[in-house]
């Protein structure tokens, strides 16, 4: 089956961006081959705020790749090249699971992480680690929420300090929110 | 010269204790040998607030180590056992260096790390990743605080999936505040 999994780059002390929504800090790697990387996957998971974020700087549509924003605010009429979505993530999840495909990148933030791990739907969790600290910013995950366990499935550490970790979630035991 | 460390284990979304300062999630592995770890320092520096966490355990004193703990409301003649000080980091951290002796321990908590590491005396950043989201906890680094750039000098992956991340700090734009 198609796995959902949330992949995302990391500041050491557990920020996916900056509190200005800032990326700079994520520096892009000769050693990583994102090509590879998006071969994977055929379907884009974004959250409303992330994706005004990526439309302020121009990219709304990744080639190839069926990009589905969660949103009940956005018009459809305004963005023809993406699908806005404004039902659950349940609901979602189960209609891309029905179709054969790749895998679904659940993008961000991560609240939009947040939703779907409380809803047990999330296969992996996977996290370049950055060597920066941050100190504030929009984190990995918000809180408030119970834990969940993962279980390391592979790792690669890169010349520039970049560490790679790819987790399976084993057990969530959050509470079912609505996105 | 003896070295700085803030050496503690974190959950992958960056807490270094759960909201009531819960560290149960932490597992041991058999695989961590700590009796080298323990080997290398000979001095802890400890938050009040860490230590009154450990003092309700009923570990306020380390054999081997000398533990400073940093409080102006502490009361010394209460524990004859450590060292109150309740002086600037920037004082203690001179004091010790002065010294010849093993390395310094920052064991924490982050309040403590975020002193020091703002008035730019923190050597390394060494990590243990366990493999769990705790969604809500006591930071690696409160926030807000300005960026800090690391250099991964080491890295270790254990059977259990727990991830050692050994950082030198390149570089601290943090602003110093007083303990």
């Amino acid at each position: 089956m198609r796995k959902i999994r949330y992949r995302v780059a990391m500041s050491l002390d557990g920020y996916i961006a900056g509190p200005k929504d800032e990326f700079d800090w994520i520096v892009t790697d000769p050693d990583v081959d994102f090509g590879v990387v998006f071969k994977q996957f055929d379907t884009l998971l974004i959250g409303r705020r992330t994706f005004e974020v990526m439309a302020k700087h121009g990219n709304t549509a990744i080639p190839g790749m069926k990009t589905i924003v969660f949103s009940r605010t956005l018009q459809q009429s305004e963005y023809p090249d993406i699908t806005i979505v404004a039902e659950g993530c349940e609901k979602t999840a189960a209609t891309l699971r029905e179709k054969r495909g790749k895998d679904i990148w659940l993008f961000g933030g991560g609240s939009l992480f947040q939703s779907f791990l409380g809803a047990g739907l999330v296969d992996t969790v996977e996290v370049e680690v950055i060597p920066v600290l941050l100190g504030e910013g929009i984190p990995l995950l918000p809180s408030p929420a119970k834990h969940a366990k993962l279980k390391l499935t592979s790792h690669n550490v890169y010349k520039s300090g970049r560490v790679s970790l790819q987790y399976a979630v084993k057990e969530s035991t959050y509470k079912v929110r609505a996105v």
